[in-house]
């Protein structure tokens, strides 16, 4: 008896290709609990036509996948709040729109729209100039672009797989190759699951170096929330063990950090780079928490496969994208040249790989809200806390 | 009873698109006049697959809408003529095919082969270093690119109205969003419409800051013609305020500016630019004559709308793109740095709009040219003329 | 009586498309000889969505055309042996998603992978700064990007022909086109045939000028070879006038440049500048023989067509890309401005055209190896041979 329903949506190397499925628990006889559907769909029209999506609705959550764009997290949603943000970019654009290149190496922003899109994973963070290898053997100086590649590459594999016992696992999995000759290669592989009911879901990751030779790596998970979280006297939660202000205009902020202001057209972002604490096993947890204490997000990971974290405070009008970003990274997103002078740039072995799970949850209610605090207050009891009042220049660059 | 029928075509917002679409004036019963038809589709193959096309033919003229390149009109014809130019660019080029940061800036020729293409709406003119804004609050120098982003950006909703009353008008909306975050971004609006029997059309355009704060806009029409119009002996006619030329190869043609020579294999571009007198309520209209002066094209504008116009005189031989190109616009495509120093670009407030209107028509025969000249002759009757021998500084870059 | 079948498959021009396509003997009564089949394709998924190709399998040999970049060819296949070679690139990627000014103008190569594609046609070789004619009439100082534009872009013509009689000839034929304003506009038609039961195939190209001025034209034939004819100890054969080093690295192998090692993940390209003998009509031929000596791939070509030959030994690790590449040229990969500097560059007139045709073919077991050996040598007995152990700057830049 099989232990896990399988269909294969999308594989580029046989050119199999759905542009449409739909599953539903209704296919399952027998199946209990809440009621599911798995959709992908492929939109139309503008920036961007021929963007596949996936939807899992849990019955509890729908998550909204984007495959067209790595397997990045476009939004998620219960019935009482929505996880994402309203970006000014309406669209979900279209790699093929998007020229990284343009506007001084910030044409990644034309893009950007997403809950939670990755960074890299040859580099990301600041544009700047750094070294790439080059076919002659000479190392090439150029203008690395805001952010990498992963995001505007397409996966090129897509299945959906269901378990057949309880908890009736659902995911998801898309692979994304981010090639090319004469420079890093990898493949990510991203298997998104839920259960039905649930109001979280897990993202599940292997990046494998394809290469025959030890390449950098970097990954950062920029996830983004605006309103109904987001909101003067909203609050970040994180069992900090270091923090400090990225530049002069964060430490304008540092006496409220961790707290956030109502949208402001004059607001010029304000960035800090963490440390945190993790249990016994290295898992952490932060948490956004709306101003009413009454909802909350938050996104588990593990500080060994995450050592980095990056809150981006960017609570200009609503307009223009009043939103903040929990960044669980591999390190941050300044320019590689300067993480890496700081020994922050991971590398992937020959043929190696590496895992990174994250969770991401709703809290719902004053209660769970609570024990969310609790769970965080926990991780970082009797530990160092140092906050930085000054910019620091081992995570900052002059 | 509805005074309108109203049908939408596309609608990326809600994921609706037609790929194919028409409508004639024998679904209408009883409409009287000529019959018109109204006509979607998308082109397969080379770099064109997948623009998007829409033709209004009223009967008289039919004008090819492009939504894909940013609501540009890509020709209009009559029975007598057509508008528009034979571009070396003989594909309608979709925007994934345009590198614009290609060959130093100017990779937006390789798409140029419209009668009419909107340049901007950040900015336009010629490439050039500017500073933009970044993230990070600080400004970033940037290498600007040639015309801006509109025309390579598809349109995202588009509808077809047609009045039920006479004059029956026709007419197609279309919806282009031009945005990033940390960027100016603007939605315009553009609407095509004629009516049955017309030798002309209008287009409507309403462009809005999407932004709380206020941004910087450029915009020129880019109205180019070629043969049958366009040969030698054919003549300009506009009611020229002012008028000087771009720079040093410009002045060599001073003395027969407003007429054009025939196909010239050796000939570089010359450029003019003008202020035009208006009538009462700051219209105008400018006017290519045909060198038997039994056609003309025309454009009639606001210069209140359109202070600036320009005049491109591209003379060479007909297979590298003999040409002219007539071009209002809000200032002149010269950098915007240049422009802005002379405090010609426009500000959009925050969440603001402007509306321009533009009409093109054809004139047929030596009366109707002879009537076109008159009008023109009148809006300029006993004003000032100025015509400067000399590149002026305040409106040409060293 | 018609001595051809022709079924066009896409014109761009009338808007005909078909996006599947398939014709086998079979469809023609009474043709004997062996089984053959035609077959139009279209890639769906990731970043080959859209990539189309066609099959022209002759019964022995099987040849996988790429419309969609530029008419190159993917593979060629027998029972016994596959021309090709495996890239870090696995998908045919769709010219939308490269972004050739990337990394530093090496962008082309997140898309390089077929076994013969083209580079050029306004320029090829390393990336490097030269001058481009601007629409001002000056000329604009660009950084080329990586091997031109030509693989890059679609065909937006395709047919398919059927010579009635013996030896019932089969031919594809697409047609490219590399244009833009203001720049140099040219027309690739390139037609690849082959016999029912042959083991080769032949390519024959024609480049026209499109401008009413002369233009300068860069074309090389990158043919590229891995696994099984490339291994340890496989030989290229060619019958060498002269033969030098490009650099240093190369210099350092240069007792064995006719051979090849293992795969070595250390490996650094080596690169060999060739001109070579032809016969009375100037044409030669050129060979990769595998360790065994029992297959060979060939090229036959003109030298006058093609005078520079470059070899391109790239023995990295099998994950890597562990290739070869014999390169017939109108002039070498160097940047344009050296090779213009050398006069190399060659000019098509002003509506001009010029014709290349090449041959690819495989010899099978010892037999025809030791033919194709003794032909090779025949065009170059009795004739000078020089080889420079030392790098020469008549061929490669300091």
């Amino acid at each position: 008896m099989a232990d896990y329903f399988e269909k294969v949506l999308m594989e580029a190397e046989t050119n199999y290709y759905l542009e449409t499925y739909r599953l539903t628990s209704e296919n399952f006889v027998g199946m209990d609990g809440p009621p599911w559907e798995i959709n992908k769909f492929t939109l139309k029209g503008g920036k961007q036509h021929g963007v596949e999506l996936v939807e899992i609705d849990n019955g509890c959550m729908s998550v909204l996948i984007v495959p067209s764009r790595g397997m990045g997290i476009l939004e998620a949603c219960t019935d009482e709040v929505s996880l994402g943000w309203n970006s000014r970019v309406r669209q979900v654009v279209h790699p093929s729109f998007v020229d990284q290149t343009a506007r001084g190496g910030l044409g990644w922003l034309s893009g950007f729209n997403e809950m939670m899109c990755r960074c890299g994973l040859a580099f990301h963070g600041a544009p700047g100039e750094d070294m790439v290898p080059s076919n002659t053997g000479a190392e090439k100086k150029v203008d690395l672009t805001l952010h990498g590649t992963i995001a505007n590459s397409p996966a090129s594999y897509l299945c959906v797989d269901v378990q057949l016992e309880p908890p009736y696992e659902l995911s998801v999995t898309g692979r994304v190759y981010d090639t090319q000759m004469f420079g890093p290669s990898y493949r990510l592989t991203s298997t998104v699951s839920t259960t039905p009911g649930a109001s979280e879901f897990r993202v599940d990751d292997m990046i494998e170096n394809l290469n025959a030779t030890p390449s950098e790596m970097e990954l950062l998970y920029h996830c983004n929330f605006g309103p109904p979280l987001l909101g003067e006297g909203a609050r970040v939660l994180a069992p900090v063990k270091f923090a400090c202000p990225r530049d002069a205009r964060a430490k304008e902020g540092m006496d409220q950090w961790e707290t956030y202001g109502p949208p402001d057209v004059d607001f010029t972002e304000q960035v800090y780079f963490l440390r945190l604490h993790g249990d016994a096993n290295d898992r952490t947890v932060v948490a956004l928490v709306d101003p009413q204490e009454q909802m909350a997000a938050s996104i588990r990971f593990s500080t060994t496969e995450l050592p980095a974290f990056t809150i981006w405070k960017n609570t200009m009008a609503e307009a223009d994208g009043y939103v903040t970003g929990l960044e669980p990274g591999t390190d941050y997103p300044n320019s590689r040249s300067f993480e890496r002078d700081k020994g922050r740039v991971a590398q992937l072995p020959a043929g190696g790989s590496c895992n990174i799970s994250l969770v991401f949850g709703v809290a719902s209610g004053a209660e769970q809200v609570a024990a969310l605090r609790d769970e965080i207050s926990r991780l970082a009891e009797g530990k160092e806390r140092r906050v930085s009042p000054e910019v620091d220049p081992e995570y900052c660059p002059a």
